[in-house]
């Protein structure tokens, strides 16, 4: 699956989760694993003592950027931060290629968001650093995904499943959601997998998308409701649905009330299963969205993608850095303060 | 006084003056005294090492910000920013309860700033760290009540005198003025106090406050006059009054030239009074607030509360992390670099 | 040339080139040379563990400020960031003053970007710590005319010569260009330098400049083509020219096709000259400025000058705060991550 994309390693950009192979995956979850008492605060790093991340965000989205630098600054790294559509000098006709090249020689490594499909890797051709592709627009955005996995990974080993084999329900805006289509890519490195989709009239599944899924030996049963996608599910991944994206009869047509809920789930006699979602959801009262009654289900596991993507930003940095996991552990210990909560 | 609110200690948010007693508010200052040679430039710490504070401003106020980043990077931690009206997930439909506890997920403690009465108690509802509220519009911003009090009990120290006894000028704008509000609670902790206040028609300080104080067994007594309030007092609180809080006619009435100056104190017979403002004073010509004709005078305390802010930051970030004093003198050390200015 | 201005030292403000002679600028140009192996990032360094940048653009200047952050980052300090037109307490009325002296409270060194000429050195007056020009509108940038000369004598003497008798050709707006004054004035400490100057009409450098460089003994001969000026000089500095600085027909008759390209170099036969810019530079199909197609020219030193600004901005740091380069090496290390990436 990597013919164009090299394999992610020491030195590498990440720009697409084609970079990986089931092997360097499972090495790669390894990475995340082992950094995780640091991740879980219970231990302090100082392996990127000295490092330098450039955090470059064209486009505002300020979870990924904290989670992206909480990870850096965890490892012991420093962290230079911009925000904003622009910079100043590219505002007075610098070029992406002079920018990359001026900003790479500040940093060891950097981070780009852009609204623009392409441009990270345009970005990335003069950059004398590893980059790290934070999302381009309608392109990838392979951290996401890669804490997806890893997160259902996680979840599946803890009630003694495995990825192979699961039978995974996705469901909302299968259209225009990147993190689906890249979640169902990366997926598609496991073996004998079932999708079964539901989406409203007109944001259906890209058929590459699709045939992409099968031609790697995997089942895609398309649903017409979102009970049906659900029933028998190990986990469900749902994502929010823009309704600027339909017109107005196919949005009323298509999202009376909550596109997944409680009720949803028990008429699917499937309580137990995996929640999944890339977040924000809109829980705005008129949002067709992931409903927040579900918050307590055994299975919930959003609050669990969002703190295993430290876990899984470490690993990246490690990874493009080339440190091992025994430099990570001989620079970490103890630490005299608590972050826990008293109730 | 904490009937409703937890003591602040390790593992607790602070929201409210309210979490303070006075045998607790002593301790939290005897820390605060005792970080003085890292706020002071003398020594470096590290005791925080590997600690995140997450720093989330909704609401713009970049000195309160930057002493709270600075306060928490001198002890060795490391900070991740966030300012603007709303987080781009919150614009998109997002509750404050998720994206609290995503947030919290990547930090250790949070200091958020909003807008709106009674949010950030909202944030620290969904948080798995320690909260700090630095301002929830017209709230609490018990940082400042803090940093106030700490600077008027070692200016009066300086004197020979004690915050029990004293006599309190509290002049400007009393009734939307948060800081006097707060002010005012905290120090009644204290016993025997004398309050004079002063302000123009229509900002009078609220009934329930005046009584708080009273119920204390303090005394308050309203003044027609700045000469009159500042009289015998050890020490004025003067506060920046927005002229758009007033009619028009109310004021050309009430504030014609400073509402405190050199003559004033002159006046009143009392140019070694403690001048404390909680910053910042509008310097513009027809502003009606501190003049900086008293700048020179031994008593200026203005620029001492923002220094002891650092001290008090420090102090907060201990004691919500649970890291003790002998902790931080073991991580304390000299230094290579000075930061004194030639003259 | 530093009558007005004390000499750039421990405790000092630098506001301008004028505070250097010939003696201290090798005495700083050794300093840069000497942390040479942790900007290019060899070394891990921690000399500056605890001390605290304030980074103050009051204008944006992404890249100046991303460049004085990383060298400050990388000798071991922090920093705290305030990018945006005004302080959200300028815009109730508060001094520069007071905004200056309570920043500085929180640090132990500013640098500050600001619009309007002068305000920096405003700023400066009333800090408790050293203040560092980033660039007073029409007034001085005095770490871009320090890493410019630094860029040109590493060039020249990489080809076996000096600053001292070489012939340097400026082009491109002379007049409102502030780079190119500073630089002037700088390199007028060395000897029997050679300027030959081409600008668009309306764009001229003014008198005062050319005067101040032939009062020092160097020869300055304008031009009326970019060949011309181009001619057997041992470097060419390009600035951008706005178009909106001039009048339509002069930008027509002036400004057809690039300010400086591979051709130009060519009929000047000059392709070995050292090319220098203080970029960004205007890559828009319409600019009139330097061309990428000199890109792979052996003399494009474009780039070495936005790396070598990493040395130039932590010699000013570590001279300010009066740290040695003994103190540097003492706390030099060897790191476990590569920054290198793989082709």
């Amino acid at each position: 699956m990597s013919e164009d994309h090299p394999l992610f390693e020491q030195g590498r950009h990440l720009l697409s989760v084609s970079q990986f192979t089931r092997e360097n995956l499972r090495a790669f979850f390894d990475l995340a694993d082992a950094v995780d008492p640091i991740a879980k605060r219970q231990a302090v790093c100082t392996v990127l003592d000295g490092a330098m991340l450039g955090s470059l965000f064209f486009e505002p989205s300020t979870r990924t950027r904290l989670s992206f630098e909480s990870a850096f600054l965890r490892l012991g790294g420093e962290v230079t931060t911009t925000t904003g559509f622009t910079f100043s000098s590219m505002a007075k006709g610098e070029s992406i290629a002079d920018t990359s090249r001026v900003v790479s020689g500040y940093s060891d490594v950097l981070v780009v968001r852009h609204p623009d499909k392409g441009s990270v890797a345009e970005f990335a051709e003069a950059s004398t650093v590893p980059v790290i592709n934070a999302g381009d627009g309608a392109g990838e955005h392979p951290s996401q995904a890669l804490l997806d996995v890893y997160t259902l990974d996680k979840e599946l080993t803890d009630r003694g499943k495995t990825i192979d084999g699961c039978h995974m329900a996705i469901i909302g805006d299968l259209k225009f959601g990147r993190t689906v289509h890249s979640l169902m890519k990366l997926m598609s490195l496991y073996k004998d997998l079932t999708f079964t989709v539901f989406s409203p009239v007109s944001l259906e599944l890209p058929t590459e998308i699709e045939q992409y899924a099968v031609r790697h030996g995997h089942r895609v049963h398309v649903t017409g409701t979102v009970v049906e996608a659900v029933t028998g599910a190990d986990a469900v991944y749902a994502t929010r649905v823009q309704r600027e994206r339909m017109t107005e009869e196919l949005a009323q047509a298509n999202t009376q009330g909550d596109l997944l809920n409680w009720s949803i789930l028990a008429e699917a006699n499937n309580l137990e299963a995996i929640i999944m979602h890339p977040l924000p959801r809109d829980s705005r009262p008129d949002s067709y969205d992931l409903s927040s009654d579900v918050d307590d289900l055994p299975g919930l596991a959003i609050f669990h993608q969002t703190d295993n993507g430290l876990n899984v930003r470490m690993a990246i940095f490690l990874t493009a850095l080339g440190v091992s996991i025994e430099a990570v552990n001989l620079t970490t210990k103890q630490r005299p303060w608590k972050a826990t909560l008293r109730s």
